[in-house]
């Protein structure tokens, strides 16, 4: 590691030497598979983006140049060679590395990203604040191909093409996203790859046009002169479309290539996209042969206190399960994810129904709507989506689906506090804003065999119906043949007195130790919308102060729909909402980012009864109505 | 009108020649130029679609197949034709034809449109369920070029084909959406129109190609099969990219060809794309000549009260004039519009400054974060957009702008209720769903002149900043060289006894006939976030019923927000919040709308002294805390 302990800044690069760059690319790939390896962490994507990160930080000038990583999984080798080296066992522990490009985090970061496909929109707007501003700097946005199939890089590719932005996108073709691509735009790019006289033809091609002998020829080819231009650009029709200047495919492994190419590139005015293929995992051979597997590496000791319940099943793998059961017994049933196929537990699935399987790529808007188009022809959708990424599809949920009152299931992984992924990731906003869409159900179980039956359930409701449940594993509790789950019915977990607590979800097990101590009436809620109004508004009379917890944000959440229901019904009392701050919280283990939040069965206990303290000092009697 | 009056349904036309198909056709066009001028709505798209529509119905078997409309406003020639002739002069008044096809409407209505660009999935899911349910049926869509700039079409054509969908997609090519287009692809079609050989040349080119001597360049020719079949295909190369079978272009006003064709697509198997030339406004001269005025045409008699306050700007021309006047001072000043540049007021804008303009397209993602590109490099972005299309972007808001807590303004044109455009336009959920995003400031003018002001203001804020503003004239008031808004501050109208009023935005009007009668407390709340907490809770502390009116939803909205906050004063209270209500309201002129929801002063007047009086029945003395 002579070279790499050298570099602590982009700018101790530009002294080196073709020769010591591929050295330095070398010990990069080495360091950054041993500190992974212990650290955990994204892993694949960065060991194919060696070379690339080297070239653009000796050829480009961060920051003043930025560099937009999207997505961001591949960013920690620029992470390494700009000022982050000894930090980088740290990634996604708390107080640790952030997991992606974060401007707070360091000034190399040009933009925070996480979700995908955002880095062309980010970097045509630099390109535009620098020729407003006349700042002369370059904006270079590295975008994968599994990104390339979502919607708004395909609406930012457009706008840069039509205004000729002076900007250069890097697609990194690996033929992967975190799942194999899907989409014909994959399946293009994948035809390019299978043809090794592409490139030969680039040059080729041109050539043989001009040289054809017919008068009537020449002619044609020169009226035909954009789609000779297509033919010779090999499979850059589709950017060509856009008005961007395709070059490539290049090797995106041949490091003094890439710098040629890119120093070429960074004197060319106008959009330009640079086609490199890449491997994920190049240079850990593991890595390279199970991409999918090792797209992110656990460290090796287990650090996640509640995932770690070794004999329970995590709530992907229930929905797993049960969407297996069902699919067996209903034909119509149907799965749509948006290229989260592991993530989302649907690998079985499409094992037994490839034909009832529908993995949309990364195009979560796409993903509602044609599920309600199936809706609407007879077909049971069940869309699978993390909690983050439907926000990408709030609109189409709204216009396509609630207002067509489509019986749709959404099976809402990831919901809640996410934990290393960090802010970007975190589903801390869907009961806020699904359950202030009309025609919505939302179910939050408390463990994976309520979970399991609420699914079962919302095969039966005639509205779009959402099951939202966390990362990692239940409760270790056995799926029961039955379970007695009625529509928009809460359940009572224990009755106490004075106090009353509803919980959502999993938090019911948060409360359970505040709610035994204080000898308080517990509520698993199970319904989020509709509420159970009879039983809410029966226990609010039958007590004297109220408490709500939820693992989303507590501004406009189910504690606030429980103030609201009670406010309707005339109780006025003593309620206090606990759940997730107005603020986007940092990364750490999911235990670690509900502590944060207070989400903690002691601290819980400690607030709880801190309030109740308080409320005696504050509560007045209300004056007489009218005057 | 002899033909047209024999048609009742779609069966009808199966039995007329051609020549009595385009005898039809003609009719159906003056029968729409007719029934428009009379009742108002749109006009240019579907004089656009005439031939289409006939050719459609005839060919196809509605409501077995379907016909999606995409966005919908070419629908009117297609309701005609399926048993709503009589009723279209009713169309966009309160209790007549819907503004848009819907399945709620009409059997013939596949699908619910409204937003641009959902038909492609949507059709996409149908021809899944005809595949998997075996009906044999067949799905169309009829996509604008402008709704092809939106993301999430491309994301359905791409998955089409892929998976290689038996479905057809009609390119309605006008070359204009409701401004005229931008963005490359429509560049693209652009250089296709102006090219009169690129018809020819596809038949030719491919004999051209196979007539060539050269063994070489035959193999050649065999080996870029691919490259060739895009040159060949002319401007279909983006979709034969994404592995759609192209046609065209073609006249879409030649009825006799388009059956002909359509006939024979209807046999083909596959994902097909047919691209039609149509000339919006066609057979009526002062549409033709300015599709963009003539997009919707008003009612002769003005029937809207609340709009027409003739010495009265709209919100829309304050916001003109604003950013006019500060872009003068301030040359950071950027504005950004997605294909909303009439109806956002920014007409003026481009003129002045036509290299600070910038109109995204159909294309909402990206428009958020192109604007936290170009603020993270410091330029000062005014993103433009209505309420209900900012639900495109929600995530973008999210992860994009607020996670990294961008100065950036969004000036939200139709907030609250739209009118006559119906649930699908309706801008009922902004201020809840955005009031639970973090670092967000929120204002609501209660006039046009607290509007340019907030404005100013909201420059002045480090932090994301949306000033939320509704459809229509302001109060008539004049602009004032300055005023006393101060950030995060509320403002009290008046001053009474026992109720207090918090009232939002422009609802503060709405309630000054009851605080007056009432002998209540009125405040314009200004901010919606931060709330202005000391007023508040100092107001509720010193009156005994807190009411709340705003027109948004009430579920989650401000009225909410008020007892949340009140709630973590301790003060329990009673509370009624007014707002919309938790379903989709139906279409009808801005204030029967409101009216329907209860926010017209008498009502409020009505509703607020019965709670008063329901008050003294409920209310009862909380029990002592602790037991």
């Amino acid at each position: 590691m002579s070279l790499l302990t050298q570099i602590q800044t982009p700018q101790d690069l530009k002294r080196l030497s073709t020769q010591e760059l591929q050295q330095l690319a070398h010990e990069l790939r080495q360091f950054l598979i041993q500190s992974v390896l212990e650290s955990g962490g994204h892993f694949a994507s960065g060991l194919g983006v060696i070379e690339l990160t080297v070239a653009l930080h000796y050829v480009f000038d961060a920051p003043n140049d930025d560099i937009v990583w999207d997505v961001g999984h591949q960013a920690y080798p620029h992470k390494i060679l700009t000022e982050r080296r000894d930090q980088l066992k740290s990634i996604r522990q708390k107080d640790g590395l952030k997991p992606f490009p974060c401007p707070k985090e360091s000034k190399y970061d040009a933009f925070t990203v996480g979700h995908s496909s955002t880095s062309v929109s980010a970097s045509l707007g630099m390109s535009i604040a620098n020729d407003l501003l006349r700042t002369h700097h370059h904006a270079v946005a590295v975008i994968g191909d599994g990104a390339l199939t979502a919607g708004m890089a395909f609406e930012a590719l457009n706008h840069a093409g039509a205004i000729k932005a002076d900007m250069l996108v890097i697609l990194n073709d690996n033929n992967m996203s975190i799942s194999p691509n899907v989409g014909a735009l994959s399946n293009m790019v994948t035809k390019t790859l299978s043809n090794p006289i592409m490139q030969s033809l680039r040059s080729e091609g041109k050539r043989f046009i001009e040289s054809l002998p017919l008068p009537h020829a020449l002619e044609l080819a020169k009226r035909t002169e954009e789609q000779i231009k297509n033919m010779v650009a090999g499979d850059g029709g589709l950017f060509e479309a856009l008005d961007f200047q395709y070059f490539g495919p290049v090797d995106g492994h041949d490091l003094p290539s890439l710098i040629k190419i890119l120093q070429n590139l960074k004197q060319k005015r106008g959009p330009k996209l640079l086609h490199l293929i890449t491997q994920k995992g190049k240079g850990y051979s593991q890595a390279e042969s199970a991409p999918v597997k090792f797209h992110a590496v656990s460290a090796p000791k287990p650090i996640d206190k509640i995932e770690t319940k070794p004999t329970a099943k995590t709530y992907t793998q229930v929905f797993s399960q049960w969407i297996c059961d069902v699919a067996k017994k209903d034909h119509k049933i149907v799965a749509i994810t948006p290229a989260m196929r592991e993530g989302s537990g649907l690998v079985e699935f499409e094992q037994h129904f490839p034909k009832r399987f529908f993995d949309v790529a990364i195009a979560e808007q796409h993903a509602v709507t044609i599920a309600a188009g199936m809706a609407m022809k007879g077909l049971k959708p069940i869309v699978a989506i993390y909690s983050t990424f439907l926000q990408r599809a709030y609109d189409q949920l709204i216009h396509d689906v609630a207002l067509q009152d489509l019986p749709i299931v959404f099976a809402i992984d990831r919901a809640g506090v996410v934990g290393p992924d960090g802010p970007t990731h975190i589903g801390a906003f869907d009961l806020a804003y699904l359950r202030i869409v009309p025609n919505m159900v939302i179910m939050a179980p408390s463990d994976e065999n309520e979970q399991y039956h609420m699914l079962n359930l919302a095969l039966t409701v005639p509205h779009p119906t959402a099951i939202r449940y966390p990362r990692g594993s239940g409760e270790g509790i056995e799926i029961t043949e039955t379970l007695d789950i009625q529509f928009g019915k809460a359940n009572i977990i224990r009755k106490g007195v004075d106090i009353v607590i509803f919980a959502v979800g999993t938090m019911l097990h948060v409360a359970e130790k505040a709610a035994n101590a204080l000898n308080a009436t517990l509520v698993d809620l199970r319904f989020v919308k509709p509420l159970d109004a009879e039983l809410i508004t029966a226990e609010a009379n039958k007590h004297n102060i109220i408490i709500t917890i939820e693992d989303g944000v507590v501004t406009g959440g189910v504690g606030t729909a429980i103030q609201e229901l009670l406010a309707q019904n005339f109780i006025f009392k003593p309620i206090k909402t606990f759940g997730l701050p107005d603020t986007f919280l940092e990364h750490g283990e999911r235990h670690e980012v509900l502590a944060m939040a207070g989400l903690e069965a002691d601290q819980f206990l400690k607030d709880v009864t801190e309030f109740k303290h308080t409320l005696m000092q504050h509560v007045q009697t209300p004056m007489p109505i009218g005057s």
